[in-house]
């Protein structure tokens, strides 16, 4: 069925911003699968359609508790090869998000954006046993870096979260500046660049923010039904910059980020709630909101003063 | 080193209320441990020194990112045989923890303190898989099943940590009341049992807490260097039931077991900072509720209306 990255992206960060498609598909690609994309506004002039090609095709399967997977498929089809040239209007984007893809892919796209004011990653484990250096100087275009948090480790030799992050956080400018859009502008302008802003997913945990000036984590949002988790990484990640790119003209503090977690978070809680794209194809704004609010409350608690501490 | 589900327990729980640990050690165990205990006003009279025996022992490995153990030796020692025979002064005990060990011997404690208001229960993988029945009969006598979420899963086959604990709950009366320690009294007096509040231990991710009343999650405490995480999961209940216990006089709100979380998380994130009971040893009041704090605001964020959402 309908899925890969950009289109849960796309679909969830179409409920902030004008979201617009880069990537290949092949002459099997059904049309109503972009009317689906089409129907939120997402703009799709920048999907190449190849003609002979076979689109990219994921098949996987998922253990007891939903926790690990085994890919049993992947066929690459018209991304071998694939040269992305973006439109016009697609380079005069100021927010970008680089799906998980090949970083050599990746880079291609972020040269194309140069003065974009806000660039996010994904990446996964396959691309840093097999293209290490490429995924490094990728991170090193962006400004925030969005990964699973084992595979952080992985990039990083560091078994510990925070150190995973922070290392990461120390490939950027030297003395880092609070990371800010309009910083992440002067670091470019500089000469600096790097990441400052990195988001571990956690899977059923959640997902966590180190930053320069702090620490956030949020826990997913409990479902008592999980149907299928696929994309949720991505819905996430469309929730968390789409929420960004709607708020281009606040200053990137590390408030607005975990306003942003929030807004991610709900997105994907949704889109595991269904098959493929079922659930977001049907959300609405409201539900959106009313499931952060829902968040907000079930990770509130009061630090009242201890009556009786006896140390 | 010193350790132990009993010791790591008492310890964290004497910052909050009068502790009395019962348990066998063997001729082995070194007289400045039980001061350990003391000069935290932990009461030992209940620790039977059995002649001849041989203190429990434990040695395991961890995986490279702490977030596997595997256990090398353990060694019962005086355990085997052991028949709990609790002091006058333990019986009058108003909340009871009952740390991991065969359920047999739970239920054996659990039987001198009928009367007890606020009863939880630890347990592990090994009791499910080699004396389940007895320790579901254990489970359903207390109020409070504090599990790791794996275990939650395996216990009731449901692959959902959600599904998991509401099964868990529907263990209990049938109409459950709010869960209040007035209620669980009830509950007893009624002759209806079981627990009204389950806490799944998510090790580094955190903990979440599940009642007929609502859902919470709290991540752990970032740190950038964990040394040991052995007796973690004991030093968090010692945090969690001791906030209880040292407010017994309030209802047992979802709102009081919140706080309990906030500080059992907190001295679990303590214990993990070095070996043993080292840390947990020379920790203050203050440090507790300065770390409490910390972990309201490194999970706060504002649900703020959305200003642009599209759909």
């Amino acid at each position: 069925m309908l899925g890969g990255a950009a289109v849960h992206f796309a679909l969830a960060a179409s409920f902030f911003d004008e979201v617009s498609v880069v990537g290949p598909v092949g002459e099997d690609f059904d049309e109503h699968h972009l009317e689906a994309m089409r129907s939120r506004g997402v703009l799709v002039h920048d999907v190449e359609r190849v003609a002979g090609g076979e689109t990219f095709f994921w098949r996987g399967e998922y253990g007891w508790d939903l926790n690990s997977r085994k890919t049993l498929e992947t066929r690459l089809g018209v991304f071998e090869g694939f040269q992305p040239k973006l439109s016009e209007r697609s380079r005069g984007s100021e927010v970008l998000f680089l799906a998980n893809i090949q970083p050599a892919l990746q880079l291609q796209v972020r040269e194309q954006l140069p003065d974009a004011r806000f660039v996010a990653l994904d990446s996964m484990n396959l691309w840093i046993d097999i293209a290490r250096d490429e995924l490094v100087e990728a991170i090193q275009s962006v400004d925030c870096l969005i990964l699973n948090d084992a595979e952080l480790r992985q990039l990083t030799g560091k078994p510990n979260l925070v150190s995973a992050a922070r290392e990461i956080l120390s490939w950027g400018p030297p003395t880092p500046p609070a990371p800010s859009v309009i910083g992440a502008e002067q670091n470019r302008a500089e000469g600096r660049r790097g990441p400052s802003v990195i988001v571990a997913k956690q899977g059923e945990y959640g997902a966590a923010l180190v930053t320069n000036d702090g620490f956030f984590a949020l826990p997913a949002y409990p479902l008592e039904t999980v149907i299928d988790p696929t994309g949720a990484g991505d819905t996430f990640a469309g929730g968390f910059v789409g929420y960004i790119a709607a708020h281009a003209e606040e200053e990137l503090s590390d408030e607005l980020l975990r306003r942003a977690m929030a807004h991610g978070t709900a997105l994907a809680s949704f889109n595991v709630e269904q098959f493929g794209t079922e659930r977001i194809e049907r959300l609405t704004g409201e539900e959106i909101s009313a499931r952060v609010q829902e968040l907000s409350e079930i990770t509130r608690f009061i630090g009242a003063p201890l009556a009786r501490l006896r140390g």
